[in-house]
């Protein structure tokens, strides 16, 4: 790469799963609307096809004249060819397909364990950690030989044990993870402001937040809007649609659309604890023992929504189907922010501007009280060539016991993923909250899940 | 206290709960059968009449020829006359009386929720907790005023938390805690030596171990007899027993006696995690999912026994008789040693002969990974005015994450109690492995045990 | 305090040290050009006559039509009245006058040591430290008892043992030290632009730097400018001026003016260490052995100025005439920023934008190679009512003993100042890198330099 | 090896540096004197001839009757055939020869530095790591290939460097340092109870210490006999020979031997310090500021030898001619302890007993204010197959700022030594408190000095 007036031209993007049909679509997007980088996109996928889709679609916006950031779209058929050379690599896969996601997130549901999401913790997260480590040990390895000073930006969940896995691999890394669920938070708080003061058009990043906590399971410690205390209102606000729940103007109703809530489990946990848990209802109550997910009944009570692999399935049809038109050119992509800060967080690190933003990373103090080297999602300051986390502080101990259990727990897992010892891994899933079923009965659910994702623990004694 | 060539004597101790029947009589025993010891004991007691009761006791034991040591027995009306001028500080009370224990124990049956003590952790447990440590409060407030520089040895349970009350409000208190059940494991130990190897009579205290953990959740990773590595041959012996269990050539069978048990727990907690836990089955199982106590059929399968109150009840019946034959002398106390350790550890701080012994204090690095401060137990090298523990250590990740998750909770509790947050007791309640109900039949019982403990709590507002 | 709008009125500034002849005029130019913030301030000092003629000058200069920001000056006669209701508080003080500094710096000069400032370690800076922190214990206590949330900005030296004071008495304080020496270095970086590589008007802020240190011993292993990386650069500006030294277009030779140097100590640092050492060549050469204050002569080689303190002493009476002209009307203030970041600070603390700036505050984790709770100085994010520190990093081994030296040795003094303990004071004096005196000489300095600042150093046995 | 009845047979011992004239003959004395391990010596030595020498003296004890200790001495060629196989590894080499270690004392001289022995810190013992630094990598790389599990003991000197590079290179090695100097200082307290209390023929180890520090610069700040506090005695007894020294009915003189001393400079740091310092004077003198060594005549003021190396190449002739008359079987060796506890811990760690010892080793929590990792002298609990430091606890600050100097620069001097950094090993070596001199002359003397030890430096640019 190299620097011309305001701009970087040249710059090497390796990404990791660039067949995706649809985050793929939103980073063409955003790069195209960002005018001081140019470059190249290696494209690298294990579905070489849908890379070589992605290839023609992000071409084709890059021809556009709206397009003010010009991109060469380019599949590579390997992992060495994408990422040599490469001064940023991209990693957002879908681990196994979604016959595995099925039984991560179905098979327990036998045993009486509903899980929302099931790609983060309980027993379809930690078994889905177990497929994916592997991979990213590839990954890191071939990081490490290939492109060993490029910054790597994961988007793949489990995030926290994505990036752990690269920083075990190769300790000298320069990762961090990406995700939007605090931003949802920041976004509720605008809404917030609007419904109790009258305040409109609040944006995202002029609420301030202090973050601390691990990846989908993050809390909010202070929270302000110029200068006012957000704390105080967030109580008022609780208080007042703890019944009912709040749903804003959003167009999704959480009865219609599985990806979306009333912020009940929310209000609950800031009745409960006191501070503002900052991710989704459905990756948060996956954290908790089943209050919230004890049968579908009571989620309807919570009001959010169980998403399953069939809606997931019939979703990628849909999606297969769009990316057809697109490749074809009957469909133009819009070219909007998909409000992801991906884009932004490279200009910073390229030298472009400093920005403070939430990222998973290593903790190297920054919450004091869990484990150095763990990885935790707090602010951090990303300037050029460097990203330093803001102290964050201790989490309090109330919360604390909530968080470090699944801290130990994900250790547990990379352990036994790196060692292949499904002893330990069993050990760290009877230990997950959501598992409450006796030993005998998590023995046959833990076996029946191995063997379910057998093809991607190459080597295990299973 | 002065030196006499190489006995101490006009030792001054301070018994705090003085008036107990059967401990009280234990360290009789003890401190009569050691002749380098010779002082004061000031029996202290809310029960008056039983401390009067101890002195004649006592005193009828030091005047019998056999007693070696002589010991002179005092009631003393107040903390501050027991505590002025004392060498040591001996604490073993009762916190509450029986009916407190009896909604410990007995009022989450109601909810399904079994335990088999219900004084460490547990829902019983906690609120115990809660009740006891005001009174440790006040004792380390009175210590602080009245003999700042004695030595404190607590007995009491919770252990870990009323070790760590005492620090918390003297943090310059030279206070510990003993508690026999590690030695139990050790001889569990000396019983396999002489069922695999014939080897027969071994000493507990030839039983070389390596102890980490916290009170009643104590772990060994690594045993030995000798030049013995005792670890693989304790996999043998469970692989012998894990079925039928051990109950060695013990006089008491579990099934008869709720203190008893055939350590089936114990050996599947090593078949799971590779690590000798070393406490009695009834405690380690508290500290679990309920995976043994599930019910009284889980707990009949896994062959130990829940301790009714009623029983204990019944217990001090025959006590009281005792006491009363005693006073009166129509029975004689039977010089023997208690297989307690307080006296042994004494003469060591009293510069009488290092010694080596498990022991609850703060932890200042000999559990590496566990936070500082709290208590945790380990082996200690017990010197003149002084313990120093031993590093043990890091607990491995499989336990670990059982360790922390009671460290995380006792801690959550130290500071409700100390700040009477109602709201915060309830947090780590429910975060207790033993409590699997919903928040809404949480807080039922939760409030229930609280009221039933109610006079304990001064100022809380309940 | 209220917020009207975008801005903060009725805002109450309590200032200790408010009859500064020259600081304070500075910060009155820097509210009056500053719309956003308006309100009073609070004018302490123990010289009162000096509060009340900055009260006139300050209101004269509030008056004046391009004052945008509206504040008034009143003067307090205690501390009392000063701290109650505040919503910040400035120190900026002179601890004791300049006959203490006179023997601070002078004094050593008798056995060969010589000090180019002599406020900050050194002989000088160390007793300076001795008199400073029972000032500010008092300022702590009172600032407990008066304004326990108001917000500390401290300016007086030794500035880490002024902060840390305010931390040991008042934990819970919300105190930080600010210090202009950084971004002499970050103004340097920037003609050092211009010099190599033609780059013109080259802002102060626009050079990004990673800082890690204590005040005045402040490093930095990372600076950029846009996307340049500064490092390397440094390597080849160091080596063209090593020998000559670096002037710039400065009006002020270092051979007249006792503030200046050409940057030779700092060119030295470097090629030696490998980091950018960021503050006055004056002030860095007190951190090291003798090397670069051997004797005038050497200093002279060094090029950079012995600061004396009949200099001092000369420039005082030109302040006081100034303020006499300010006073009378005779001589209107320019207003004109003072190159000071405490109103940009305040504002940020008020939610009126977030901004990062250097800081000197607790290590809470952003130096992990430091002890916890030392005063450090690094990066900080400043946000409504927070200041979070920016994980600067570890301290590269060769620069970490040179910085942990004096670590442990303000932590000696502070220790020694707060039990009044002289002999642990002269243990740190000795262990001072500028004090290659043997133990014989040393005490004989020692203890005439106490003597001179006795009469700050009540109940002290000496 | 293997366990009959109450000893151990057919140990395996690999001893580098086995021909060894002097200690190696103490080791086969205590060996002989030892009734519990039987089993063979492999004797590996650069110097072939020397190891084949006490090949022979060897054997010639365990054949004579009154052995009870029976082991069979071989000469072995390489390190794999020590190795392969070993149970414990005995390393005491000499790093070098008298000609290395002459420059190591005396070159400094030439500019104003004079050292007592030259093998820990200071310019010689610097200089000195950094040739054996490499020897260690060598073993270490051994150790970890041919024998894993083997229990390493080192006695070479710089100790904390040279089990510093063991754990480096081979972080699960079993290694310790033992050093007898703390022995000193224990006799010393046995002397000086006689002294004052006429209590006659105390036993080294019934006096009872805590030990605190790294090797050569360990400080005592408990120290107690049965009952007795020996900390104020300790005092009164430095008052009574703080002037005169105090030499006991020691045969060697300090004036006629370079190795003793009066104890003037144990004395000194105690009346500054407050705690004993727990090694020889001549060790001592070495960590601090040249006060104690600034020329031959200050020297002999504080009453200690310099010991030149002309006096130990005079000694190593008689050396010679004694192991000549050991192998004629002109003389035989007298069967008597060596003072040496080394087949003591041995015995320890084959379950033969536990002990307490103070040892080197690195610190895992139990100097929690010094680095983990770093090498520590604390006592510990040997036992089999294990080594548990006794946690120490904190150093006293104004201990820490001398003891924390040294330990940042040995850091650096591993750290240069592994990376062959020239420049990182001057700056350590210019921060020794020994090094008062320039940077320049500084260089000089650095540059002269790794001359003439550049034969050890391979691949070093120099």
């Amino acid at each position: 790469m190299r620097y011309v007036g305001n701009t970087v031209r040249d710059l090497q993007i390796a990404y990791i799963g660039g067949g995706s049909r649809g985050w793929a679509w939103g980073l063409m997007s955003d790069l195209a609307l960002e005018e001081q980088m140019h470059g190249t996109i290696r494209l690298y996928d294990i579905d070489l096809e849908a890379a070589q889709h992605n290839e023609i679609i992000g071409n084709a916006v890059s021809a556009r004249e709206e397009a003010i950031g010009k991109w060469n779209y380019v599949t590579v058929p390997s992992l060495k060819e994408a990422l040599t050379g490469a001064d940023f690599v991209i990693i957002s896969i879908l681990p196994g397909t979604f016959d595995e996601m099925d039984s991560d997130v179905h098979e327990p549901e036998k045993y009486g364990i509903y899980q929302s999401v099931g790609d983060t913790v309980g027993p379809g997260g930690l078994v889905r950690a177990l497929r994916t480590i592997p991979m990213y040990v590839e990954f890191a390895e071939a990081i490490k030989e290939y492109c060993p000073n490029a910054w790597v930006i994961n988007y793949t969940n489990p995030m926290t044990l994505c990036v752990r896995t690269l920083y075990e691999v190769y300790p000298e890394i320069k990762a961090f993870g990406c995700c939007h669920e605090v931003f949802g938070t920041q976004k509720l708080l605008g809404m917030m402001l609007e419904d109790l003061c009258d305040i409109k058009d609040v944006q995202r990043d002029e609420v301030d937040i202090n973050v601390l906590g691990i990846n989908h399971f993050t809390w909010l410690d202070k929270a302000s809007y110029k200068g006012m205390d957000l704390m105080p209102l967030y109580k008022e606000f609780v208080d007042k649609y703890y019944e009912t729940g709040f749903t804003g103007k959003s167009d999704s109703n959480w009865m219609n659309n599985s990806f979306e809530s009333a912020q009940r489990v929310k209000f609950d946990l800031f009745k409960q604890y006191g501070l503002i848990a900052a991710a989704g209802d459905r990756h948060l109550a996956e954290f908790m023992p089943p209050w919230y997910l004890k049968n579908p009944d009571t989620v309807k009570g919570w009001m959010f929504g169980l998403t399953t692999v069939d809606y997931r399935k019939k979703e990628l049809v849909e999606r297969l189907e769009r990316s057809a038109r697109l490749v074809s050119g009957e469909e133009k992509l819009e070219l909007k922010h998909s409000g992801e800060e991906g884009y932004l967080l490279m200009k910073s690190i390229l030298g472009l501007g400093n920005r403070i933003s939430n990222v998973n990373s290593p903790n190297r103090g920054q919450i004091p009280n869990l484990p150095l080297g763990v990885i935790v999602e707090t602010n951090a300051l990303f300037g050029r060539d460097k990203i330093c986390p803001v102290v964050a502080g201790e989490i309090p101990g109330n919360v604390l016991s909530l968080v470090n259990r699944h801290v130990l727990n994900q250790e547990n897992i990379l352990k036994a993923a790196m060692t292949k010892d499904k002893e330990l891994a069993f050990q760290a899933f009877m230990n997950d909250p959501l598992v409450t079923i006796d030993a005998k009965e998590g023995r046959k659910l833990f076996d029946t899940m191995l063997q379910r994702t057998k093809k991607y623990l190459p080597d295990w004694d299973i």
